[in-house]
């Protein structure tokens, strides 16, 4: 499994959530998560899951840490259970860095008491699933939607990329070797 | 999905762990989880992981919280997936219980400074995937490998266990329901 | 797995028979079965079997009971099979309330001697698979086809769709439920 | 697919129901679909729906018509929709015959009013899944269930037992034939 | 499993590789290889090997022999391996007729010493998975890319298209064979 | 992938045909092809290709190369569609190294004209799938089966088992890849 901070800052749109987005644009071939810095701007149109569409939660902020995993099995069930693992890799970073517990976890979206703090997705194309997580890098004073982002926490967004891509990929490692190394019972 | 705290003590020694267990037992029908109480006394021939029967991993305790679920598919890699996702709620539901961030995560083990807490495995039969965790209850202060438990919290693990039980329910069917709302990407 | 009659009328165009049609326009989640009554008129760019759409059997008409099944797996055999469970179960209700045998079955479609009854299909898109069935209203005078209508048996289209989905709904949930509590063998 | 009867006369143990029972014994490749005519005795250790285990639901036939039929794909829930596609061909063909109504289904067993004509059920293993039905041939006075046979009604199990295994075969066919002719829906 | 060689020329322009062609086209129905004769002009968008596409490779041929082979299951993996059997089969076909080794394998293409003879691909549709070979049958003089091609070795097109089909249709059904009659291990 | 030549000599008895092998018993993780040099003497009850069994092909060689792959998926036909990968690879080296066309293959067997040269088979465990294929290293003068060793060739039998894995696991690696950068069609 491979991993990659893309420097280059990128507005997400939704439209990056679709398969070979890593490989086609940065090089990076096979099961791989990626992170990226940029506005987070998603259309009605890209929106994956039905409920939020309903729900109309049409996201805008200004500045967001994004990460896209992608692996090549095509199974919705477990592209969301590897989008809950992300999700509580990135909850259990981030108190360990504020060595509190101020982050909790509202089903796949992470909060910070009422404020949002990231959101995520799962979804599947035709020849691999995929997972979206956007943290908040700033905070919007004037959003309807209460927020706060790394930076009301001065955890650096590259940095903290890091450590969540090294985190996740090491234990996406130990599933596939686990998978190898287990006996089935009757 | 299913959850049931069986009352009785069963001593655990890993024959629990096949399929149709819950039912065959309990009368526990389709996906389910399921607690007891009683000692672990697993026997080498039954360890499923075989990493821990190399490493002659042969732990005995009196007293533990034994967690079994059974999901209805055949997919190990799936099963390891949910195993995460268990253990991690576990040490969420601790971590909040204490309302700090003592429990700490070793892939799929939970420990407490250096004493081990709870240990976790997944595998799978012809029908159906298995994950069990293990919570210690009293710690031992003769054993070789340093433990605490659930006792030492002063967390009374009938409670626990349906605490535990309800989260995980909770979260596999959102992960049921999102699966079936989700729009798929090119 | 959810049921719903849908009480507007609905023109089938073909159109109707894509992933989450039943959560997007009626908020019925998770497999589901619809019904809803309306004309039939399906376009040849909307046929999904290829030798419907070779044989140009391009049917139209004013009034027919329509049922749409999805079921979140992604199998076409087994749309197939559950395509057949359907119209099996809708021919042993029609030969119940008439209480003789005057409805036969070619393959997935229902007959009343040599006049259609009920057409079907199914298919799949990349997060379900999909099944359809049209059971004809009012049977065509001067149509090339000949065909009978449930209201030539005086049978209640709203009744009779209630009831079909009822015993679909029941059996599917028979299949999940034996899923969970069979011995593999050897 | 094949489909051969076996003129041996075999006591159905429940032993019979495993892998490659059609293929090593009778030389039957592939998917198949065998009868053959003998006792019913199944142990309750042999019994795959533990339902029937629990209800103690053990019978003992001296005469009945048995049907395997094994499919090289490991799906448990396809093999209990192909046990519905088996049970209710067998139950068009019996009424068919009789030219009424009188066998009724429940579930996946036939009755003829309260006397229970045939059983089946569904199990895989860990390289086909199968299917079993046992139709009565003769029905027993001295029965705790009561009972109707083929005998009854004078039908002929050989030919019967050809009847059914030609339309399964063929009803399979069209179900792999329509598989590969139609097209996908977004 | 079906063949055909299909008498019309058809400039293969990479539109050819998608699911149901050789039905909706040639009435070739079920899993099936087809081949034809006709000018290779792939453009750019049409190409699924992304690493081609990269690498603009981006081949022109006045005249080849394609092979498209399609297989109703959906696993890409699968898809590659049946690729490399039917490349393997084409060389082994060519070396028997010149009686030499002088076609040699690169990972999924074939060369004659620094002359490129055949390229592969494979792919996968929502409900299949495709296999493209092109074999070239005249040689480019004027080419950046060196090219051999079936007229440099006066080997006639269409009895070698027929030769291929013939052995790529008996192993695939050889496969199928062993299939239904390999005993499972533990 | 793993590749790991066993230098201690075993005698291939076919009970080394199950799953986790080369891991419980060299430490090799993951999808792995190992080999050994040692007798083969497989007994009738350890025969996983029925069709062998039913001819009795009981094959003993007092000094053969064997190969097995276990890869963690649970495909039996990829396993076989893998099986005829390995085949050829060591078909092509063998050729390859003697610069000629002696070797052929009649489906999953080499052959030196009417002399067996090499054997195999393929199988699945609930979870992996295994493939073996054992090359005769002498050729046995007294039997009742003409067979060609690599002895016969001058082919050191460790450096010839270090190509052969090394090529397969190249070729599987590319698979791999392949997958992971490849568009779909619709």
């Amino acid at each position: 499994m491979r991993s990659k901070f893309i420097k280059e800052e990128i507005r997400y749109t939704g439209e990056q959530l679709h398969s070979l987005f890593a490989y086609d644009n940065f090089g990076v071939t096979g099961d791989s998560i990626i992170a990226f810095i940029g506005a987070y701007d998603v259309s009605l149109k890209e929106i994956v899951d039905l409920e939020d569409l309903k729900a109309s939660k049409r996201l805008v902020s200004p500045k967001m840490l994004h990460f896209i995993a992608e692996h090549f099995d095509v199974d919705l069930e477990k592209a969301i259970l590897r989008q809950y693992l992300l999700i509580m890799i990135i909850k259990e970073l981030l108190n360990e860095k504020m060595a509190n517990l101020k982050v909790t976890r509202q089903g796949t979206d992470l909060q910070d008491n009422d404020a949002k703090l990231a959101i995520s997705t799962a979804t599947a194309s035709p020849v691999s699933s995929l997972v979206y997580v956007g943290v908040n890098i700033v905070s919007q004073a004037d959003s309807s939607v209460k927020t706060k982002g790394l930076a009301d926490y001065t955890i650096d967004p590259v940095v903290f990329a890091t450590e969540v891509m090294d985190r996740y990929t090491k234990e996406i490692e130990r599933v596939s070797q686990a998978r190898c190394r287990i006996r089935w019972v009757e």
